[in-house]
């Protein structure tokens, strides 16, 4: 649905209604708002691409509808033509946004736009800057609440890869523990650009994935659709390795060797889940 | 896309209502559909706060969407103009209610308008109306079958907060066992002022839940969307309390301190999902 | 959705198309194929009570959305004016039935009205007559192959009450070994007289549920709504305790005296999720 | 209930036909909607059989909607009327094919029509071409990542029936290990018609399903209805095993003789769910 308007079916027509009559109406502004909003955008001196923000939006929604994000998480993506500075929603819930509340943040994970001062921005949003300042590579960043992903961050089980979609945590999933860098009282969230670079530290120069104790992870990648793919198959693996722990006996993780090898295939891979995914979610409202 | 039409069942034909009727917005309206008993609101001498009402309308249909309630368990919210009294609704399954379904009962879980005798109420309403009384702080009460909730009031595991969202299980979560208050051989409900006493006194000053064995929970909270936020995530932190328990090995829960400054900053970021939850449910039929 | 016509929603007004313009469409004949042939029953010589058939419409369709039936199952209920008569669907997926889809069958499982010889019948509808015949308290039979109660007719341990909703649990849920009747090498399916009469007798006079090994179960109630109430809580049960089982320890089951209680309790209070999903169930296509 | 008329996405414009232009029927359009191209296959010297390819759609669509394929996974079938072909989609999300991606490929995997030429095949196809050559009883082959499987490919519990549905697995459930054959590096995808070839040896002359160590398994049928019954009842049977394994004890799995009398029942049994699924499949989108 790209247009301003509003369609209706009827018995025999479509009845096609105009933004402007159909404003008074909270739902419908849920629908139109990204684009009531699109000239302003437009005659931003920071003006954002307009597919990439539609990335964005479909990266939100389709992680909300798979369940590996709940009301909280959020996904940001590095602006290609300015690598300094990254897109991300203000705060509001992932299923709920449209391409009018995407901003563009800088590394110190600030607005830059002077009209956006004063927009709600996710507390937690150093995750993301701090992890683009020290991670050249990654052109997307995603912090999830991933629900069974969260046991695997309280418990000594190691999460290994054993689905072949899921070579990535090959490349290491490291477990950052916020009390040996803020103490035993705080709420554990990552609340300061500190926190941010103890984060982005944890993950390291390798790691796709890094547990969050208690809390959930952040999952990178180099490019939107794959990081948002790692974000899925992480939720997906963890799944299974909970129900290869049911099952008991030894589990037949992947080799070092099969994990990278399969990590390789996938960056290429995850195009298809992406198209199906971007597709349905730019189709909801 | 619906239509910009409102159709009602009415017995039994379709009554059919044009947009300029109905508030201008056919999602506002779908919320106060059933208000063909409106009018009679208005003219009561107990008006209700109108806002209040579908917020307590929202917070039932989300928690039916989110699986915390099935077709039983009820949501009330104390009125902040009378504290003496509370709305609920009357006794219909949680993600049916509309507007018109809410009632104003006292403390002592009677109707207070003359005109609403004789409607059905839920059996077990004086969980609320005993809750109220004994605790000032609390502003609304949901009493669910929560479902992973309830293996923990029939076994010795204790729940405690692993998530940082489920801080609040911090507070305590103490176990009411109905035996030890009415016997062996009851049906396990509170269906008199007494039960719901002894209730309220197990939950205690600073609990936000109490177990019911056999049966599920009570969540309150100080505020209606604090209370949905943590009878929700008294189900998530249920669910991956078990999958670490499936893991097996020492869980890391939340220090107090943590749980408690968890606790404190979820009171406010409880908006969040709030906003979400709401518009979504008021979008709804 | 009560008429014989079919309504689209049109951008200002319902448009109503008469039955005999949509039945090219095999979708739309699914919507109105009750419709089409109400007719042929009208002119029956054993016409059935249009109530009650909607009734089993929504038992048939509320249970597939419930998870308890899956494309196989099948419910019937007894005729109130000729109980040696009961009502039944063709045999056809559950989630698909509509009114003319509903059958007569005497006990022996046989079709009463002539012009329904040849009409595909349940193999297993033997499950139903048998019951009917042995226990003249039984108004309602589900047979479902219940995901969640499978693994109980498997294992040793023991289907019990622990939810204070599935008490009618308390009445005894025997274990129908179909080996014990039919050797080694069957099905596992009721497909003759005699094995519904083992069946029945397994049943036996008090119980509401039959655990049917490796295959799912037969659930019985004094009324519809209370047999779809039993069996949807059936499954419930089975879920929660195989989460106790999980959390380990003893398991705090009901007494014998509270699942009693209970199942008194909710003779009545299986109306209140009956009135939401019959009418929920009746508004889908 | 939707319009009578069609809404097709073109681009950046919605196109409306009117329903006497789509075949009488908006559930048959959808079907072909993507059928821009239908003309074109009308025109081919291959052209496809119109049910057998609408069967592959509806296949398709009922397995990810059932959950059992992801975005990733395969079904085929083979021409009833040319042995030696058989009929899949291009490369692209299960849930997303339309009538228009299907093509039909030799037994070596390799387009047959030269107008295919360049379009993008799925790189594990060998499986299915590899399975028709040694398996001439076979007539369809799914490949999933059924995701309660994958846990039983990397433990060492072995797969076998306990629900009658899933008599077939008592026909034997051997592993497939790409290390063995391929060594200790690969991604584990079946990428040559070599491993192809292994694979189909794997899975014998008599066994439904072939389970793929870290990846998934491949199920055959003697038709397609039934090798979409097959690969969702293995889902759902090892579901049930791993309730089954977390209740603990001894399980009593179906006997040898059980499972082929079962067996044989589901090859026309499964006839009753495709009625239900083909048509819910066909009517969306």
């Amino acid at each position: 649905m790209d247009s301003v308007m509003a369609h209706f079916r009827a018995g025999s027509k479509v009845v096609t209604v105009r933004a402007p009559n159909v404003l008074e109406c909270p739902s419908m502004q849920a629908t139109t708002s990204s684009r009531s909003s699109a000239p302003r955008r437009k005659a931003s001196p920071y003006p954002l691409d307009r597919e990439l923000v539609n990335d964005l939006v479909a990266a939100n929604r389709t992680l909300a509808r798979l369940g590996v994000l709940d009301a909280f998480g959020h996904i940001s993506v590095r602006d290609p033509r300015q690598p300094h500075r990254y897109l991300i929603s203000r705060s509001i819930a992932p299923e709920t946004i449209n391409a009018a509340d995407i901003l563009l943040l800088d590394l110190d994970s600030q607005t830059v736009d002077p009209r956006d001062e004063g927009t709600l921005l996710y507390r937690e949003r150093f995750i993301h800057g701090e992890i683009y300042k020290a991670r050249p590579d990654v052109s997307a960043v995603v912090h999830s609440h991933s629900p069974t992903v969260v046991p695997f961050t309280v418990t000594r089980a190691k999460l290994r890869p054993l689905l072949h979609n899921a070579g990535f945590l090959g490349l290491g999933v490291p477990l950052f523990e916020i009390r040996k860098h803020a103490g035993n009282g705080t709420d554990l969230m990552i609340l300061t650009p500190n926190l941010g670079k103890d984060l982005a530290k944890k993950l390291g120069k390798d790691a796709a994935v890094v547990l969050m104790r208690g809390h959930g992870d952040s999952v990178v990648g180099p490019s939107l659709p794959n990081a948002v793919f790692r974000a899925y198959y992480t939720e997906i693996n963890a799944r299974q390795q909970l129900a290869a722990i049911t099952i008991g006996g030894p589990t037949n993780f992947m080799t070092h060797a099969e994990a990278l090898t399969s990590n390789q295939a996938m960056l290429n891979a995850s195009a298809r889940p992406w198209a199906l995914w971007r597709k349905r979610a730019l189709a909801e409202r």
